[in-house]
């Protein structure tokens, strides 16, 4: 046998039995019969083929941090930072393109068609007319309306799915079942994974029932790496799926190196670099035949970063599911 | 000397060093400047007294949970389960008892007169009428009135001032500028600690300046104790001011000797003693003198425990300021 084979198949069944342990040890999902319910019709409806027999394509984008409990009844927890701002406006351009879009995303974080909204829209936004009466302020006026119009739109016409969740055990659960789901369409699934997810979690077991008593002088919290699902997802809950993953650095030296070695561990088709600082101005696409750097263009209207962005992963979307022969 | 007063005062040199370091080490608060003047001018309009020769009262509300960042580009930090509902409603009934709030609150945790609103109100109380046009839902429609009004009336009333916070050194830091504000005021302010602050951090000159890597198996974080600063509150900030703060325990078995400890300790003039499960039905207020259980009366349509605890609160307070004879 060669012994790198033998190495990866090791490997392999490492990690099969970390994620056996993960999901065995998490506290049940609520409501799961009724989250597959909502996902089979929402995929059902927008995959069948239109009347000029195209399909479709469904893009899973999830966005925020999640949150990984020290508590069982919990209190505190570990939690990543990051505002959803960029899976909100790429749900927007996704929405553009023409894609059905599952949005997976941690309560309370940024929505799509709110993000040029102040932090509390409704206090902010509105003002009273009288005792009774309110209208909408002149300076959000149209924000507001385009807000609520445009994802009204996108959420009745059917194009447009909502999960929310908080913990990394609900999001890895809820992930896995969105996988599972999308297999029926193939290539035309993307998943377009700018959640920032937790590295490390205390497994459910291990954890304390009650609030942690604040008597020592010091807290030593001990978690453990969250086994890398990325592979799952790609091996097992969903093979033919065109997927993205983020790499979120705050040094810029190691970013692009590190999204390299992502790409190939965890046989990503593209993985989008990005330093903490620059997030919103540029990040740079890698795939195993190139790295292309995507830039905010000032002269456009839409000028996000997600705008050019989408276009490209669109792009190469289109081109993995004609290599399929779908 | 006494050995009891010795070791008080090594206890109280070891304090003092402590909130020293805590506040020496911590980053700078942005625009300390902005928020001192407004606090004073906030103190001043509504302490001047009125044409009844009487001084309205001024509270600070604490709301919402407390962040200690684990990276100094903060990515990663630990974080307290408190969604601020306690402080937000608590706030709304301190105004109609005639006090001035400053309310102290978590970035994007509840809003005084948001309570009965979804989580996302802008999304989902609102509806497009046509392309261009949106109105309210009629479910919300009174709800969406009432919080835009009132709140907008407390304001623009100059009865409530707002001033938001994430980490745990942003809050203590504005905690003591707002306590040396309304040192001036006396016996008429009054804390109301219900913010969940967390209990230990990392010193922010022992914080790693990038995102922790994610190389190694097990992720080891030691925190040390948030100096107790309810001592400093009490002893050095605002002496003269009624203090109240919040014990939360998810073990019915421990609290009351929980809150009875913190009364005395911090020499609080009330504990809030509330259990996790079931502390929006009752609490128990614990005094030197007594111990009160507060529980929600169904029959009122202002059905919160936050009603009666207020209104014994503000009684305390009443009779706290006579005993002081201003």
């Amino acid at each position: 046998m060669d012994p790198a084979k033998g190495l990866e198949a090791s490997g392999e069944k490492t990690l099969q039995a970390e994620v056996k342990a993960f999901f065995d040890s998490a506290p049940p999902l609520q409501k799961s019969d009724e989250i597959t319910q909502k996902l089979n019709q929402f995929i059902q409806r927008i995959s069948s083929p239109s009347a000029n027999g195209k399909v479709r394509r469904i893009v899973c984008v999830t966005s925020g941090g999640t949150t990984a409990p020290l508590e069982q009844r919990c209190v505190r927890y570990v939690d990543n930072f990051s505002s959803g701002h960029r899976g909100a406006t790429s749900t927007e351009y996704f929405l553009k393109a023409g894609y059905g879009v599952i949005f997976l995303y941690r309560k309370r974080s940024f929505q799509p068609f709110c993000r040029s909204l102040p932090d509390d829209p409704l206090l902010e936004c509105f003002k009273p007319t009288d005792e009774a009466n309110i209208q909408v302020c002149e300076a959000y006026s149209e924000a507001v309306k385009r807000a609520i119009v445009d994802h009204h739109t996108a959420v009745a016409g059917g194009l447009l799915l909502k999960l929310p969740f908080n913990t990394i055990f609900e999001y890895l659960q809820m992930l896995q079942i969105i996988a599972m789901s999308m297999r029926c369409i193939g290539p035309h699934a993307m998943f377009y994974l700018a959640a920032a997810v937790s590295d490390y979690y205390v497994p459910w077991k291990d954890m304390v029932e009650h609030k942690i008593q604040s008597g020592s002088h010091l807290l030593d919290v001990k978690l453990v790496q969250v086994p890398k699902m990325l592979s799952m997802l790609r091996k097992d809950w969903a093979p033919l799926a065109f997927c993205t993953s983020f790499k979120l650095e705050t040094d810029s030296n190691i970013l692009l190196n590190k999204a390299g070695a992502a790409l190939e561990k965890y046989k990503m088709h593209a993985v989008v670099a990005n330093e903490l600082a620059s997030r919103k101005e540029q990040v740079v696409v890698v795939t195993s035949a190139e790295k292309v750097t995507v830039q905010r263009d000032n002269s456009q209207s839409d000028n996000d970063v997600e705008n050019p962005l989408i276009k490209l992963l669109s792009e190469k979307h289109a081109t993995y599911i004609e290599d399929s022969g779908r």
